[in-house]
Protein backbone atom coordinates (compact mmCIF):
# COMPACT_ATOMS: atom_id res chain seq x y z
CA UNK A 1 0.00 0.00 0.00
CA UNK A 2 1.61 3.39 -1.06
CA UNK A 3 1.98 6.01 1.74
CA UNK A 4 -0.95 7.91 1.04
CA UNK A 5 -3.26 5.40 0.96
CA UNK A 6 -1.77 4.57 4.47
CA UNK A 7 -2.27 7.45 5.80
CA UNK A 8 -5.98 8.26 4.63
CA UNK A 9 -6.63 4.41 6.46
CA UNK A 10 -6.44 5.53 9.84
CA UNK A 11 -9.08 7.52 9.29
CA UNK A 12 -11.46 5.87 7.22
CA UNK A 13 -12.87 4.02 10.08
CA UNK A 14 -14.24 7.01 12.16
CA UNK A 15 -16.50 8.54 8.94
CA UNK A 16 -18.44 6.97 6.21
CA UNK A 17 -17.51 10.56 4.88
CA UNK A 18 -14.28 9.88 3.37
CA UNK A 19 -13.69 8.29 0.00
CA UNK A 20 -15.41 10.16 -2.58
CA UNK A 21 -14.82 13.62 -4.44
CA UNK A 22 -16.09 15.51 -1.89
CA UNK A 23 -17.47 14.87 1.26
CA UNK A 24 -21.55 15.19 1.60
CA UNK A 25 -23.27 16.91 4.37
CA UNK A 26 -27.01 17.80 3.79
CA UNK A 27 -27.07 19.46 0.77
CA UNK A 28 -23.21 20.97 1.00
CA UNK A 29 -20.17 19.00 -0.34
CA UNK A 30 -17.05 19.69 0.90
CA UNK A 31 -13.49 18.85 -1.15
CA UNK A 32 -10.09 19.95 -0.69
CA UNK A 33 -7.42 19.44 -2.90
CA UNK A 34 -3.51 20.33 -2.62
CA UNK A 35 -1.78 21.79 -5.64
CA UNK A 36 2.00 22.22 -4.44
CA UNK A 37 5.04 23.21 -6.33
CA UNK A 38 7.70 20.41 -7.52
CA UNK A 39 4.78 18.52 -6.44
CA UNK A 40 1.88 19.15 -9.07
CA UNK A 41 3.91 21.74 -11.07
CA UNK A 42 7.12 23.90 -11.59
CA UNK A 43 7.34 27.19 -11.28
CA UNK A 44 9.28 27.62 -15.38
CA UNK A 45 6.14 25.33 -16.44
CA UNK A 46 3.48 27.91 -15.99
CA UNK A 47 2.38 31.45 -15.44
CA UNK A 48 1.25 32.86 -11.67
CA UNK A 49 -2.01 32.91 -12.85
CA UNK A 50 -2.20 29.57 -14.86
CA UNK A 51 -1.10 28.10 -11.28
CA UNK A 52 -3.86 29.79 -9.45
CA UNK A 53 -6.60 29.18 -11.81
CA UNK A 54 -5.11 25.03 -12.12
CA UNK A 55 -5.48 25.18 -8.64
CA UNK A 56 -8.98 26.56 -8.42
CA UNK A 57 -10.29 24.16 -11.56
CA UNK A 58 -8.75 20.79 -9.94
CA UNK A 59 -11.08 21.70 -6.79
CA UNK A 60 -14.26 22.90 -8.84
CA UNK A 61 -13.71 19.35 -11.20
CA UNK A 62 -14.23 17.47 -7.89
CA UNK A 63 -17.61 19.46 -7.23
CA UNK A 64 -18.53 18.90 -10.66
CA UNK A 65 -18.26 15.08 -10.45
CA UNK A 66 -20.83 15.03 -7.45
CA UNK A 67 -22.89 17.20 -8.98
CA UNK A 68 -22.09 19.94 -7.05
CA UNK A 69 -22.36 23.88 -7.76
CA UNK A 70 -19.40 25.66 -6.32
CA UNK A 71 -20.22 28.27 -3.95
CA UNK A 72 -17.29 29.47 -1.97
CA UNK A 73 -14.04 28.10 -1.15
CA UNK A 74 -10.90 28.65 1.07
CA UNK A 75 -7.61 29.67 -0.17
CA UNK A 76 -4.60 28.52 2.03
CA UNK A 77 -1.69 30.04 -0.35
CA UNK A 78 2.12 29.68 0.99
CA UNK A 79 4.25 32.44 -1.15
CA UNK A 80 7.97 32.61 -1.53
CA UNK A 81 9.28 35.83 0.22
CA UNK A 82 10.63 36.81 -2.82
CA UNK A 83 7.51 37.22 -4.34
CA UNK A 84 6.74 40.78 -5.64
CA UNK A 85 3.52 42.74 -5.37
CA UNK A 86 3.21 42.30 -9.19
CA UNK A 87 3.42 38.53 -8.74
CA UNK A 88 0.89 38.46 -6.03
CA UNK A 89 -1.52 40.45 -8.08
CA UNK A 90 -1.35 37.94 -10.77
CA UNK A 91 -1.75 34.98 -8.23
CA UNK A 92 -4.87 37.03 -7.18
CA UNK A 93 -5.90 37.27 -10.69
CA UNK A 94 -5.58 33.59 -11.43
CA UNK A 95 -7.98 33.10 -8.15
CA UNK A 96 -10.94 35.56 -8.94
CA UNK A 97 -11.19 35.10 -12.50
CA UNK A 98 -11.96 31.26 -12.22
CA UNK A 99 -14.04 31.95 -9.25
CA UNK A 100 -16.11 34.56 -11.30
CA UNK A 101 -16.72 32.13 -13.75
CA UNK A 102 -17.83 29.56 -11.54
CA UNK A 103 -19.76 32.26 -9.53
CA UNK A 104 -17.55 31.45 -6.41
CA UNK A 105 -16.89 33.73 -3.56
CA UNK A 106 -13.70 33.90 -1.80
CA UNK A 107 -14.92 34.13 2.03
CA UNK A 108 -11.05 33.44 3.79
CA UNK A 109 -8.31 31.22 3.87
CA UNK A 110 -4.76 31.73 5.05
CA UNK A 111 -1.69 33.39 3.62
CA UNK A 112 1.99 32.57 4.70
CA UNK A 113 5.39 32.91 3.69
CA UNK A 114 7.58 29.51 2.75
CA UNK A 115 9.96 28.82 0.75
CA UNK A 116 7.71 27.29 -2.28
CA UNK A 117 4.51 28.64 -3.80
CA UNK A 118 1.73 25.64 -2.11
CA UNK A 119 -1.92 25.73 -2.51
CA UNK A 120 -4.44 24.47 -0.74
CA UNK A 121 -8.34 25.04 -1.78
CA UNK A 122 -11.23 24.20 0.13
CA UNK A 123 -14.64 24.19 -2.29
CA UNK A 124 -18.04 24.30 -0.78
CA UNK A 125 -20.37 23.51 -2.98
CA UNK A 126 -24.31 23.01 -3.02
CA UNK A 127 -26.25 20.31 -4.32
CA UNK A 128 -29.69 18.05 -4.76
CA UNK A 129 -28.64 14.98 -5.67
CA UNK A 130 -24.82 13.80 -4.49
CA UNK A 131 -23.47 11.38 -6.82
CA UNK A 132 -20.91 8.98 -5.12
CA UNK A 133 -18.35 6.64 -6.65
CA UNK A 134 -20.17 3.84 -5.01
CA UNK A 135 -23.57 3.51 -7.10
CA UNK A 136 -22.47 1.62 -10.05
CA UNK A 137 -24.86 -1.12 -10.78
CA UNK A 138 -24.28 -4.43 -12.99
CA UNK A 139 -24.78 -4.03 -16.48
CA UNK A 140 -24.24 -0.32 -16.18
CA UNK A 141 -22.05 1.53 -19.06
CA UNK A 142 -19.27 2.66 -17.94
CA UNK A 143 -17.75 6.26 -20.00
CA UNK A 144 -15.60 9.17 -19.75
CA UNK A 145 -15.83 12.88 -21.50
CA UNK A 146 -13.06 13.97 -23.16
CA UNK A 147 -9.78 12.76 -24.67
CA UNK A 148 -7.50 10.77 -22.60
CA UNK A 149 -3.41 10.54 -22.66
CA UNK A 150 -2.81 14.45 -24.00
CA UNK A 151 -2.00 15.10 -20.09
CA UNK A 152 0.47 12.20 -19.66
CA UNK A 153 2.15 13.41 -23.14
CA UNK A 154 2.29 17.23 -22.06
CA UNK A 155 3.93 16.33 -18.61
CA UNK A 156 6.47 14.27 -20.47
CA UNK A 157 6.84 17.35 -22.80
CA UNK A 158 7.15 19.73 -19.82
CA UNK A 159 9.52 17.45 -17.62
CA UNK A 160 11.59 17.38 -20.79
CA UNK A 161 12.01 20.93 -21.02
CA UNK A 162 9.61 21.38 -24.51
CA UNK A 163 6.97 23.59 -24.61
CA UNK A 164 3.38 22.84 -24.52
CA UNK A 165 -0.03 24.39 -25.86
CA UNK A 166 -1.63 27.20 -24.41
CA UNK A 167 -4.55 25.21 -24.48
CA UNK A 168 -2.98 22.15 -23.16
CA UNK A 169 -5.31 20.32 -20.36
CA UNK A 170 -2.47 19.95 -18.34
CA UNK A 171 -2.16 23.50 -17.44
CA UNK A 172 -5.60 24.48 -18.09
CA UNK A 173 -8.50 21.62 -17.11
CA UNK A 174 -11.45 21.52 -19.38
CA UNK A 175 -14.81 21.30 -17.07
CA UNK A 176 -18.15 19.61 -18.28
CA UNK A 177 -20.05 21.43 -15.96
CA UNK A 178 -23.05 22.64 -17.84
CA UNK A 179 -22.98 19.07 -19.32
CA UNK A 180 -22.68 17.28 -15.77
CA UNK A 181 -25.87 19.10 -14.43
CA UNK A 182 -28.01 18.25 -17.40
CA UNK A 183 -27.15 14.22 -17.39
CA UNK A 184 -26.61 13.84 -13.72
CA UNK A 185 -30.30 12.52 -13.24
CA UNK A 186 -29.27 9.44 -15.47
CA UNK A 187 -25.56 9.14 -13.60
CA UNK A 188 -25.30 6.29 -11.23
CA UNK A 189 -21.89 6.75 -9.89
CA UNK A 190 -19.35 9.09 -10.71
CA UNK A 191 -15.63 10.80 -10.37
CA UNK A 192 -13.01 12.94 -11.97
CA UNK A 193 -9.59 11.55 -13.78
CA UNK A 194 -7.55 12.78 -11.33
CA UNK A 195 -4.86 10.01 -11.36
CA UNK A 196 -5.75 8.19 -14.38
CA UNK A 197 -8.67 6.02 -16.07
CA UNK A 198 -7.12 3.30 -14.43
CA UNK A 199 -6.56 4.57 -11.13
CA UNK A 200 -9.88 5.93 -10.44
CA UNK A 201 -11.37 2.79 -11.90
CA UNK A 202 -9.47 0.81 -9.61
CA UNK A 203 -11.67 3.58 -6.58
CA UNK A 204 -14.93 2.94 -8.49
CA UNK A 205 -14.81 -0.81 -8.27
CA UNK A 206 -13.85 -1.26 -4.31
CA UNK A 207 -16.76 1.53 -3.92
CA UNK A 208 -19.30 0.32 -6.22
CA UNK A 209 -17.89 -3.60 -5.24
CA UNK A 210 -18.57 -4.74 -9.70
CA UNK A 211 -15.65 -5.42 -12.06
CA UNK A 212 -15.42 -4.00 -15.46
CA UNK A 213 -15.95 -5.79 -18.90
CA UNK A 214 -13.68 -3.36 -21.74
CA UNK A 215 -15.09 -3.01 -24.92
CA UNK A 216 -11.91 -2.57 -26.27
CA UNK A 217 -8.25 -2.60 -25.27
CA UNK A 218 -7.43 0.76 -23.49
CA UNK A 219 -3.46 1.94 -24.34
CA UNK A 220 -1.81 2.57 -21.39
CA UNK A 221 -1.09 5.86 -22.33
CA UNK A 222 -4.29 6.70 -22.19
CA UNK A 223 -5.40 4.67 -18.92
CA UNK A 224 -2.72 5.76 -16.71
CA UNK A 225 -2.61 9.39 -17.84
CA UNK A 226 -3.70 11.61 -14.69
CA UNK A 227 -4.48 15.19 -14.45
CA UNK A 228 -7.04 15.07 -16.67
CA UNK A 229 -9.97 16.17 -15.01
CA UNK A 230 -12.29 14.64 -17.01
CA UNK A 231 -15.55 12.80 -15.71
CA UNK A 232 -15.52 8.95 -15.63
CA UNK A 233 -19.32 7.91 -14.69
CA UNK A 234 -21.71 5.02 -15.24
CA UNK A 235 -25.91 4.94 -16.28
CA UNK A 236 -28.31 2.29 -17.12
CA UNK A 237 -27.69 1.25 -20.59
CA UNK A 238 -31.89 2.75 -20.90
CA UNK A 239 -30.00 6.30 -20.56
CA UNK A 240 -27.39 5.99 -23.33
CA UNK A 241 -29.43 7.83 -26.36
CA UNK A 242 -30.37 10.75 -23.53
CA UNK A 243 -26.86 11.20 -22.66
CA UNK A 244 -25.32 10.92 -26.01
CA UNK A 245 -27.98 13.21 -27.26
CA UNK A 246 -26.78 16.04 -24.64
CA UNK A 247 -23.29 15.67 -24.77
CA UNK A 248 -23.69 16.25 -28.60
CA UNK A 249 -25.72 19.41 -27.74
CA UNK A 250 -22.70 20.43 -25.50
CA UNK A 251 -19.87 19.48 -27.66
CA UNK A 252 -18.64 17.06 -25.12
CA UNK A 253 -16.87 13.93 -26.38
CA UNK A 254 -17.91 10.93 -25.10
CA UNK A 255 -16.42 7.10 -24.68
CA UNK A 256 -18.70 4.24 -23.64
CA UNK A 257 -15.71 1.79 -23.12
CA UNK A 258 -17.30 -0.71 -20.76
CA UNK A 259 -19.74 -2.03 -18.79
CA UNK A 260 -20.11 -3.22 -15.07
CA UNK A 261 -20.00 -6.76 -14.19
CA UNK A 262 -19.52 -8.60 -11.22
CA UNK A 263 -15.77 -9.09 -9.87
CA UNK A 264 -13.07 -6.58 -9.02
CA UNK A 265 -10.40 -4.27 -10.85
CA UNK A 266 -6.91 -3.72 -10.24
CA UNK A 267 -5.27 -0.81 -12.06
CA UNK A 268 -1.52 -1.35 -12.76
CA UNK A 269 -0.47 2.13 -13.04
CA UNK A 270 2.68 3.53 -10.97
CA UNK A 271 1.13 6.32 -8.84
CA UNK A 272 3.17 9.33 -9.52
CA UNK A 273 2.62 11.42 -6.78
CA UNK A 274 3.88 8.74 -3.77
CA UNK A 275 5.63 6.41 -4.87
CA UNK A 276 6.78 4.01 -2.02
CA UNK B 1 1.81 46.97 3.83
CA UNK B 2 2.97 43.75 4.33
CA UNK B 3 2.78 41.10 1.25
CA UNK B 4 0.34 38.47 3.45
CA UNK B 5 -2.56 41.69 3.69
CA UNK B 6 -1.35 43.05 0.40
CA UNK B 7 -2.44 39.65 -0.98
CA UNK B 8 -5.49 39.21 1.02
CA UNK B 9 -6.59 42.73 0.02
CA UNK B 10 -7.30 41.76 -3.54
CA UNK B 11 -10.10 39.52 -2.35
CA UNK B 12 -11.61 41.55 0.06
CA UNK B 13 -13.51 43.43 -2.33
CA UNK B 14 -15.61 40.62 -3.90
CA UNK B 15 -16.84 39.36 -0.29
CA UNK B 16 -18.27 40.62 2.96
CA UNK B 17 -17.08 37.57 4.75
CA UNK B 18 -12.97 38.22 5.13
CA UNK B 19 -11.86 39.67 7.68
CA UNK B 20 -12.60 37.58 10.96
CA UNK B 21 -11.40 34.06 12.24
CA UNK B 22 -13.87 32.23 10.64
CA UNK B 23 -16.37 33.14 7.80
CA UNK B 24 -20.40 32.82 8.95
CA UNK B 25 -22.72 31.20 6.50
CA UNK B 26 -26.14 30.57 7.33
CA UNK B 27 -25.17 28.35 10.66
CA UNK B 28 -21.79 27.49 9.33
CA UNK B 29 -18.56 29.08 10.41
CA UNK B 30 -15.48 28.12 7.84
CA UNK B 31 -12.00 28.54 9.10
CA UNK B 32 -8.93 27.89 7.54
CA UNK B 33 -5.49 27.64 8.76
CA UNK B 34 -1.95 26.51 7.47
CA UNK B 35 0.35 24.54 9.76
CA UNK B 36 3.95 24.81 7.64
CA UNK B 37 6.99 23.48 8.75
CA UNK B 38 9.92 25.86 8.86
CA UNK B 39 7.18 28.88 9.29
CA UNK B 40 5.10 28.01 11.99
CA UNK B 41 7.30 24.86 13.89
CA UNK B 42 10.76 23.05 13.45
CA UNK B 43 10.32 19.22 13.31
CA UNK B 44 13.07 19.25 16.07
CA UNK B 45 10.65 20.78 18.50
CA UNK B 46 7.82 18.96 18.62
CA UNK B 47 7.01 15.05 17.97
CA UNK B 48 4.48 14.51 14.94
CA UNK B 49 1.62 13.67 17.42
CA UNK B 50 2.10 17.29 18.96
CA UNK B 51 2.67 19.04 15.30
CA UNK B 52 -0.71 17.43 14.36
CA UNK B 53 -2.46 18.09 17.25
CA UNK B 54 -1.36 21.91 17.27
CA UNK B 55 -2.53 22.15 13.78
CA UNK B 56 -5.96 21.06 14.52
CA UNK B 57 -5.93 23.40 17.95
CA UNK B 58 -5.20 26.69 16.03
CA UNK B 59 -8.19 26.15 13.80
CA UNK B 60 -10.25 25.05 16.29
CA UNK B 61 -9.16 27.93 18.66
CA UNK B 62 -10.81 30.57 15.89
CA UNK B 63 -13.66 28.54 15.44
CA UNK B 64 -14.04 28.87 19.46
CA UNK B 65 -13.55 32.51 18.87
CA UNK B 66 -16.35 32.74 16.69
CA UNK B 67 -18.65 30.87 19.16
CA UNK B 68 -19.20 27.98 16.84
CA UNK B 69 -19.00 24.39 17.63
CA UNK B 70 -16.34 22.61 15.28
CA UNK B 71 -18.21 19.86 13.78
CA UNK B 72 -16.22 18.38 10.72
CA UNK B 73 -12.78 18.89 9.46
CA UNK B 74 -10.82 18.35 6.07
CA UNK B 75 -6.88 17.90 6.41
CA UNK B 76 -4.47 18.85 3.44
CA UNK B 77 -1.29 17.02 4.69
CA UNK B 78 2.15 17.05 2.23
CA UNK B 79 4.27 14.48 3.89
CA UNK B 80 7.86 14.16 3.21
CA UNK B 81 8.95 10.78 1.06
CA UNK B 82 11.18 9.18 4.20
CA UNK B 83 8.24 9.29 6.68
CA UNK B 84 8.31 5.60 8.27
CA UNK B 85 4.25 3.97 8.63
CA UNK B 86 4.58 4.55 12.53
CA UNK B 87 5.48 8.35 11.62
CA UNK B 88 2.36 8.21 9.33
CA UNK B 89 0.48 6.78 12.81
CA UNK B 90 1.78 9.12 15.28
CA UNK B 91 0.75 11.72 12.96
CA UNK B 92 -2.80 10.54 12.18
CA UNK B 93 -2.80 10.06 16.01
CA UNK B 94 -2.29 13.37 16.76
CA UNK B 95 -5.25 14.50 14.14
CA UNK B 96 -7.68 11.90 15.34
CA UNK B 97 -7.09 12.74 19.70
CA UNK B 98 -7.88 16.23 19.13
CA UNK B 99 -10.57 15.46 16.61
CA UNK B 100 -12.38 12.99 19.45
CA UNK B 101 -11.94 15.32 22.42
CA UNK B 102 -14.01 18.15 20.51
CA UNK B 103 -16.27 15.65 18.65
CA UNK B 104 -14.82 16.99 15.48
CA UNK B 105 -15.45 14.14 12.60
CA UNK B 106 -12.83 14.37 9.82
CA UNK B 107 -14.49 13.74 6.83
CA UNK B 108 -11.39 14.54 3.52
CA UNK B 109 -8.80 16.62 2.54
CA UNK B 110 -6.00 15.43 0.80
CA UNK B 111 -2.49 13.90 0.98
CA UNK B 112 0.66 13.76 -0.89
CA UNK B 113 4.55 13.89 -0.76
CA UNK B 114 6.66 16.63 -0.36
CA UNK B 115 9.92 18.18 1.05
CA UNK B 116 9.03 18.70 4.23
CA UNK B 117 5.63 18.69 6.83
CA UNK B 118 3.31 21.09 5.69
CA UNK B 119 -0.66 20.72 7.24
CA UNK B 120 -3.84 22.85 6.41
CA UNK B 121 -6.84 22.73 8.14
CA UNK B 122 -10.36 23.19 7.56
CA UNK B 123 -12.49 23.49 10.32
CA UNK B 124 -16.22 23.80 9.88
CA UNK B 125 -18.02 25.12 12.81
CA UNK B 126 -22.31 25.40 13.54
CA UNK B 127 -22.92 28.64 15.78
CA UNK B 128 -26.36 30.10 16.73
CA UNK B 129 -24.90 33.73 17.25
CA UNK B 130 -21.58 34.11 15.39
CA UNK B 131 -19.63 36.85 17.51
CA UNK B 132 -17.26 38.65 15.17
CA UNK B 133 -14.64 41.19 15.43
CA UNK B 134 -16.15 44.04 14.42
CA UNK B 135 -18.90 44.58 17.51
CA UNK B 136 -16.99 46.47 19.82
CA UNK B 137 -18.99 49.42 21.15
CA UNK B 138 -17.33 52.45 22.76
CA UNK B 139 -17.44 52.25 26.48
CA UNK B 140 -16.61 48.27 26.29
CA UNK B 141 -14.34 46.69 28.25
CA UNK B 142 -11.54 44.68 26.68
CA UNK B 143 -9.97 41.27 28.33
CA UNK B 144 -8.07 38.34 27.34
CA UNK B 145 -7.91 34.77 28.72
CA UNK B 146 -5.04 33.12 29.88
CA UNK B 147 -1.20 34.44 30.88
CA UNK B 148 0.15 36.10 27.54
CA UNK B 149 3.60 36.22 26.86
CA UNK B 150 5.27 32.66 27.53
CA UNK B 151 4.88 31.23 23.85
CA UNK B 152 7.53 34.21 22.69
CA UNK B 153 9.53 33.37 25.57
CA UNK B 154 9.31 29.83 24.49
CA UNK B 155 9.60 30.42 21.50
CA UNK B 156 12.78 32.26 21.68
CA UNK B 157 13.85 29.15 24.19
CA UNK B 158 13.08 26.76 21.10
CA UNK B 159 15.47 28.61 18.47
CA UNK B 160 18.45 28.89 21.06
CA UNK B 161 18.20 24.91 21.12
CA UNK B 162 16.81 24.57 24.63
CA UNK B 163 14.02 22.56 25.52
CA UNK B 164 10.61 23.78 27.04
CA UNK B 165 8.00 22.26 29.37
CA UNK B 166 5.67 19.70 27.66
CA UNK B 167 2.61 21.58 29.26
CA UNK B 168 3.88 24.93 27.68
CA UNK B 169 1.08 26.40 25.29
CA UNK B 170 3.55 27.29 22.49
CA UNK B 171 3.63 23.12 22.04
CA UNK B 172 -0.22 22.96 22.91
CA UNK B 173 -2.40 25.61 23.02
CA UNK B 174 -4.52 25.92 26.28
CA UNK B 175 -8.47 26.73 24.73
CA UNK B 176 -11.54 27.71 26.47
CA UNK B 177 -14.19 26.59 24.21
CA UNK B 178 -16.42 25.72 27.47
CA UNK B 179 -15.95 28.99 29.19
CA UNK B 180 -16.50 31.18 25.99
CA UNK B 181 -19.44 29.77 25.06
CA UNK B 182 -21.17 30.49 28.39
CA UNK B 183 -20.18 33.82 28.22
CA UNK B 184 -20.58 33.97 24.69
CA UNK B 185 -24.20 36.08 25.19
CA UNK B 186 -22.83 39.17 27.01
CA UNK B 187 -19.51 38.88 24.37
CA UNK B 188 -20.01 42.27 21.72
CA UNK B 189 -16.62 41.15 19.87
CA UNK B 190 -14.04 38.96 19.95
CA UNK B 191 -10.93 36.64 18.56
CA UNK B 192 -8.08 34.60 19.07
CA UNK B 193 -4.92 36.47 19.54
CA UNK B 194 -2.82 34.16 17.02
CA UNK B 195 -0.10 37.06 16.19
CA UNK B 196 -0.21 39.05 19.37
CA UNK B 197 -2.67 41.03 21.83
CA UNK B 198 -1.23 44.07 20.16
CA UNK B 199 -1.20 43.31 16.50
CA UNK B 200 -5.03 41.27 17.44
CA UNK B 201 -5.74 44.88 18.15
CA UNK B 202 -5.14 46.75 15.39
CA UNK B 203 -7.37 44.48 14.18
CA UNK B 204 -9.87 44.42 16.13
CA UNK B 205 -9.54 48.77 15.74
CA UNK B 206 -9.97 48.35 12.52
CA UNK B 207 -13.42 45.86 12.52
CA UNK B 208 -15.48 47.73 15.15
CA UNK B 209 -13.81 51.41 14.32
CA UNK B 210 -12.32 52.61 17.78
CA UNK B 211 -9.12 52.82 19.64
CA UNK B 212 -8.20 52.02 23.34
CA UNK B 213 -7.43 53.14 26.68
CA UNK B 214 -5.07 50.94 28.21
CA UNK B 215 -5.67 51.18 32.27
CA UNK B 216 -1.93 49.86 32.82
CA UNK B 217 1.19 49.94 30.26
CA UNK B 218 1.13 46.46 28.61
CA UNK B 219 5.06 44.97 28.19
CA UNK B 220 6.79 44.25 24.59
CA UNK B 221 7.05 40.83 25.85
CA UNK B 222 3.37 40.73 26.54
CA UNK B 223 1.87 42.68 23.85
CA UNK B 224 3.78 41.50 21.26
CA UNK B 225 3.66 37.53 21.62
CA UNK B 226 2.43 35.60 19.04
CA UNK B 227 0.43 31.87 18.90
CA UNK B 228 -1.06 32.48 22.26
CA UNK B 229 -3.93 31.27 20.91
CA UNK B 230 -6.00 33.03 24.02
CA UNK B 231 -8.97 34.84 23.83
CA UNK B 232 -9.49 38.53 23.00
CA UNK B 233 -12.90 39.84 23.81
CA UNK B 234 -14.86 43.00 24.58
CA UNK B 235 -18.60 43.31 26.53
CA UNK B 236 -20.45 46.23 27.91
CA UNK B 237 -19.50 46.54 31.62
CA UNK B 238 -22.69 46.31 33.03
CA UNK B 239 -21.58 42.25 32.22
CA UNK B 240 -17.99 42.17 34.47
CA UNK B 241 -19.71 40.44 37.67
CA UNK B 242 -21.51 37.94 35.38
CA UNK B 243 -18.05 37.27 33.17
CA UNK B 244 -15.76 37.13 36.03
CA UNK B 245 -17.94 34.91 38.24
CA UNK B 246 -17.81 32.25 35.26
CA UNK B 247 -14.29 33.15 34.51
CA UNK B 248 -13.80 31.47 37.96
CA UNK B 249 -16.13 29.08 37.93
CA UNK B 250 -14.66 27.21 34.77
CA UNK B 251 -10.95 28.48 36.22
CA UNK B 252 -10.00 30.85 33.23
CA UNK B 253 -7.04 34.03 34.28
CA UNK B 254 -9.04 36.83 32.56
CA UNK B 255 -7.16 40.74 32.60
CA UNK B 256 -9.36 43.35 31.81
CA UNK B 257 -6.71 45.84 30.37
CA UNK B 258 -8.58 48.60 28.36
CA UNK B 259 -11.92 50.06 27.21
CA UNK B 260 -13.09 51.22 24.27
CA UNK B 261 -12.68 54.93 22.73
CA UNK B 262 -13.63 57.06 19.89
CA UNK B 263 -9.93 56.53 18.02
CA UNK B 264 -8.00 54.52 16.15
CA UNK B 265 -5.29 51.86 17.64
CA UNK B 266 -1.53 50.75 15.90
CA UNK B 267 0.87 47.78 16.75
CA UNK B 268 4.09 48.37 16.73
CA UNK B 269 4.85 44.93 17.23
CA UNK B 270 7.18 43.18 14.16
CA UNK B 271 4.70 40.77 11.74
CA UNK B 272 6.96 37.37 12.56
CA UNK B 273 5.22 35.58 10.06
CA UNK B 274 6.01 37.47 6.71
CA UNK B 275 8.80 40.11 7.17
CA UNK B 276 8.99 42.32 4.10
Amino acid sequence: MNKEDFFIKQFVNDTKLIGDDGAVIGKWVYSNDAFFENVHFKKEWMSLKQIAQKAMLVNISDAIAMNAKPKYALLTVAIPKKYSQKDLKELAKGFKKVAKQFGIEIIGGDTISNIKLDISVTIISKTKKPILRSGIKKEDLLCYTGTLGTSKRDLEKLFSGKKVSKKSKFLKPKLHGEFFYKIAKYVSASMDISDGLFFELERMSKQSKVGFEFFEKIDKEVGCSGEEYELLFSFDKKYKEKIEKLAKKYDVPLTIFAKAIKGKYSCECVNHHFKD
